[in-house]
């Protein structure tokens, strides 16, 4: 069997995030279904990580050992016919037998997007936040300079049972202006359960006024969910590369 | 009575078009419904064109005659409010009491995209129509130069009981290829029903070899819909313009 990788996007709205689930269609789900039919077989997906309900990719990595007679075109072009509108796969190629999508990868970027202003954001309004305040950008980026580095995020993750270490590396972390948007763009070794989400729910809050930026400090040191801002919401997240 | 003028943004994938119809929401409905909230009366809001079911606008121009003690801000913020997400007032100004949305626009301009490739539109693709095959754009270009100018337009308009002129002027035809998409940016004094989109539809077909760049001048001149092309579907085109 070769080992095929696979570069996809897709718009999260409609589902229930990227991992099988007993509830909800999930993106995993409909790339194992197509390749099931395709090869006549059972196909496990593995994907370099699990988005939540409603976050997007632009470029989620996965791969999957299977055995066909198709060329990587020919897998491409079948998959996109048959995968529904808002999944889209942008690249097939063989990997060596042993690449794993999700052990394999060292490190991930994600961009959180918000929009702030009278007007409404018509066209893009699936994958973005709208915000009803201007939040203050310079603070923001303060607040988030105390998160570089190797940290505990545990007061930043949604999974109280987390056995693992919760310990990251957030490499770099950019807050950038662009008109009504805001773009939270950060990279990292990798992210814990609803990491980003929180991360941005916290700095919106410092944005606000509501937290100062060296509250940052005392946040990650308490290792404590309750002490760090909201979970901001899942449309706002995409999925944009993936490490290896 | 003072005479608003608005600039609105909307999404037209789930409206039955611009116009008040017995039938399916419109986006017409919708704006004057919330004005008539706004000013505990009874609102008419005269838009500058008829956009149809799917059909997408940058800058729908429109004018209502109403009393309010609000400022032209507070007017857009409620406006904005109370509108559902894919609707947005961009701009409320007062015009002069005679200002008529649809009788002072002297052209509009339209746009419809074209998405081509290997890949699919996952995020933008309820605002681009998929081709399955790639068009010769300098031959698109050839026969768009037969529709600048005066001409009568009649093959060109679904509605066979059109009455009034079906003259109309082409002041620019523009074909952009970028990437995977294909942009026709069409300026003219006016369109009649569905001209702009048999126009593309006719377009793709010289595009795809099924007609000759030269056909252009017989299907104006035979003034019978039946020579032009299909009308291209509505989830491709785009009001951006109305000029005054």
């Amino acid at each position: 069997m070769k080992n095929y990788k696979f570069e996809i996007s897709y718009d999260g709205t409609k589902y229930n995030g990227w991992e099988k689930k007993t509830n909800g269609i999930t993106i995993q789900e409909k790339i194992e279904h197509v390749l099931s039919e395709m090869t006549a077989s059972t196909v496990d997906v593995i994907g370099c990580g699990r988005t939540d309900a409603g976050v997007h990719a632009k470029a989620m990595i996965a791969n999957a050992h299977f055995d066909t007679d198709m060329s990587e075109n020919e897998i491409l072009q079948y998959m996109n016919r048959y995968l529904p509108s808002d999944i889209c796969i942008n690249q097939v190629c063989i990997a060596s037998d042993n690449f794993h999508a999700r052990y394999n990868s060292v490190g991930k970027t994600y961009t959180y997007t918000c929009f702030t202003g009278p007007k409404k954001p018509v066209f893009d309004r699936k994958y973005v936040t709208v915000l009803d305040f201007e939040p203050d950008i310079e603070k923001m980026r303060q607040a988030a300079a105390y998160l570089i580095g190797s940290h505990d995020f545990m007061a930043f993750c949604s999974n109280r049972k987390m056995k693992k270490s919760t310990v990251r590396i957030i490499h770099e972390f950019e807050i950038v202006k662009r008109g009504s948007y805001i773009y939270f763009n950060v990279h990292g070794s990798g992210f814990l359960y609803n990491m980003v989400r929180i991360i941005v729910g916290t700095l919106l809050e410092v944005g606000k006024g509501s937290m100062k930026a060296e509250d940052m400090e005392f946040i990650l040191a308490s290792r404590d969910r309750q002490n760090a801002g909201p979970t901001a919401p899942a449309q706002g997240l995409c999925m944009i590369k993936a490490d290896y």
